[in-house]
């Protein structure tokens, strides 16, 4: 049986080592006035805006940028845009982490509308994005967020009112995404790490979600396979290992391609209230709460019975995945569960996630973080004391 | 190690018995004039067409039709497009089985030009196709061609100077597929057995194919388990079973976006030649021919030594797959390479697809048919003899 199910577009996907030169290939197609959205310095540092300011003189392809520090808010988006409205861009690129990737994508999206972006936040504004927008190209420099493959843009604003909301429709999937894996290798181990843990989150709660479907969960399976066979060294004594970084850089980008259409659950409901309130990156949220949420959803599952069973036995799948075994054999489902579990428990501690401490979150916080977090395609309803839980484990 | 690949874009799916109605809604997006390209009788014979006019006159869009019998030839495309090139057509609407729906892809993308389609034929014409079009939606009623989630048009022309070609671009993927197996219940099963083996068929070949990558394998993985569990009993007792049919429905669309983005071998090599030279359907040709290739493949594979131990492997695993074994076990290549063969054999009788020779190809047609034919992504290489060989133990 084959459920109902919808699947958008994906990006033309262009994956490889050295495969970020066709760019310029590319560009050719898109007129000539081409706007850079890149992040901070590490793009000068490595000598690759040199290569593209000397390939667009070349190609007498007139060219703007703009850096992004830290994740957009909604007033670094409406100043860009009302800088680059009237340059008749004909592309957008993005170069960078998750944030880059995300503004360039709300900018692309945004140039065409003379309204603030607040409007189309979903749970913000009240209007919705007809989808209308500027050609755009994703390149990420991290295996993380896969926002080169999805139809979000996720913006911030911090602050006791604080939110964290996205930007969606389903035309604001990038046009291209160009997936280098030398563009990765030079990501420290920290952000190596937090990123690591938000690709395998988005492909689980993918996985689990109520929303999956037969395509996404044989995407998630095989992106699921490649990270978790890398995630620990990719951080350590294979950091500059082409293979291994090819490999998390293809579970990103199908974590990006999953989540676009199956959703994610309390993991990232967490990190979209967390994030709103503080100052902390996605991944670290991500990935510290994910064995916690990951623990607590089993138990709730294990208590909903008979309603639980296939949420359960996707875990299971994924436990055995991780031990080595195949797809299809009987399964062990609560043994298998536990070995999810502990695995991602060691991971947190072998990854060296920073708890939401660091960040100057303390217990009295915790209600009102709960109280504006939802749970998104969760695979089991949780009350607001089983989400204290979660939190509370890693403050 | 996840090695460079390229995957391109797939439409916007719609996949569930009882999506047809959701076309409605798509529809109000794209202007009010649209041009739906459908089949024969069964569509007026279902009411399926009535509904739709209805639908059309209430929501007050001005709509053209054109049916389609057979192939499309060139001048049937060229045809079509001269008279409704003037219509100021918003969105072309395919509803049928393979031939209908490339024949819609193939006007959706020559409307905005002022030549003939053979201009841009590969192998047939010498200019590139640039890719512009009018918005396109597929809807297939057979499982079959997986026509409705890839980026060529095929086009025929059958005689002895015939050809079978196709007209590609990246930008001809239909922007929407709406997969919708009630309307394949009514597929007759000589029909539902030629289609089922062409979706095998561009499954196998595109997991086979030295152009494949960790996504379409993923995929087409997913696609050979739902067919090889459905292909027999959809052809009999199941035929009007949702969950067997959207099984096949889900296998066949899956095989377009895998031979879309991996490409195909020896038997749609076949295909092209015998499908430009006689009047035989598309579907047919393929089953006819898929347990022979398979097993000169293998043979040819097993004297490549090293060369041909990925090949092999493939095979294996999918005979693995139909033996109901799981996929990464240590798997007796040579056996399950045999089990694939003879579930193919077994499946051809079963299915009682017609040999060539019931279409009138006879031994001495063999030299032009082998002459003609192309090797494609085939995973070995065959000489003339090897293909020769083929053709003679269908005929």
């Amino acid at each position: 049986m084959v459920s109902n199910f919808r699947f958008a577009s994906v990006p033309n996907i262009i994956f490889g080592a050295g495969k970020f030169s066709e760019l310029y290939d590319i560009i050719a197609n898109f007129g000539k006035n081409v706007l850079y959205v890149i992040g901070g310095s590490s793009l000068n540092a490595s000598g690759k805006w040199d290569e593209i300011t000397s390939e667009m003189l070349r190609r007498s392809i007139n060219f703007y940028s703009i850096s992004i520090a830290g994740e957009p808010t909604p007033s670094l988006i409406d100043k860009a845009v009302k800088k680059f409205r009237q340059k008749n861009l004909g592309l957008i690129i993005g170069i960078g982490g998750g944030s880059v990737i995300d503004a360039g994508k709300a900018i692309s999206a945004m140039i065409l509308k003379s309204d603030s972006i607040k409007e189309y936040l979903e749970g913000v504004g009240d209007k919705i994005h007809n989808g209308e927008k500027i050609p755009y190209i994703a390149i990420p420099t991290t295996s993380g967020t896969g926002s080169e493959a999805t139809k979000n843009a996720v913006i911030t604003e911090v602050g006791p009112e604080g939110f964290k909301k996205s930007l969606r429709h389903d035309n604001l999937v990038p046009n291209y995404a160009i997936v280098d894996p030398k563009l990765v290798v030079s990501c420290p181990p920290s952000i190596t790490a937090a990123c690591g843990m938000d690709a395998f989150t988005q492909l689980l709660e993918a996985y689990v979600s109520p929303h999956s479907n037969p395509v996404t969960d044989t995407l998630a399976y095989s992106g699921i396979k490649h990270v978790k066979e890398n995630i620990i060294s990719v951080y350590g004594h294979k950091s500059s290992d082409f293979n291994a970084r090819s490999a998390m850089a293809y579970g990103s980008l199908i974590s990006g391609i999953v989540l676009a259409n199956a959703g994610l659950g309390i993991v990232h409901g967490l990190a979209s209230s967390i994030g709103g309130l503080f100052n902390i990156p996605h991944g670290t949220v991500c990935g510290t709460l994910l064995a916690e949420s990951t623990k607590m959803n089993v138990k709730r599952l294990e208590q909903a019975d008979r309603d639980g069973e296939r949420g359960l036995m996707k875990y299971a799948i994924v436990g055995a995945l991780i031990a080595g075994k195949g797809y299809e054999v009987n399964l062990d489902v609560s043994y298998y569960c536990s070995v999810l579990v502990e695995t991602l428990e060691m991971w947190t501690e072998q990854l060296n996630l920073d708890t939401l401490g660091k960040y100057g979150i303390i217990p009295k916080d915790i209600e009102k973080i709960v109280k504006k977090t939802q749970l998104k395609n969760n695979p089991v309803n949780l009350n607001p004391e089983d989400i204290k839980e979660i939190v509370v484990n890693r403050i």
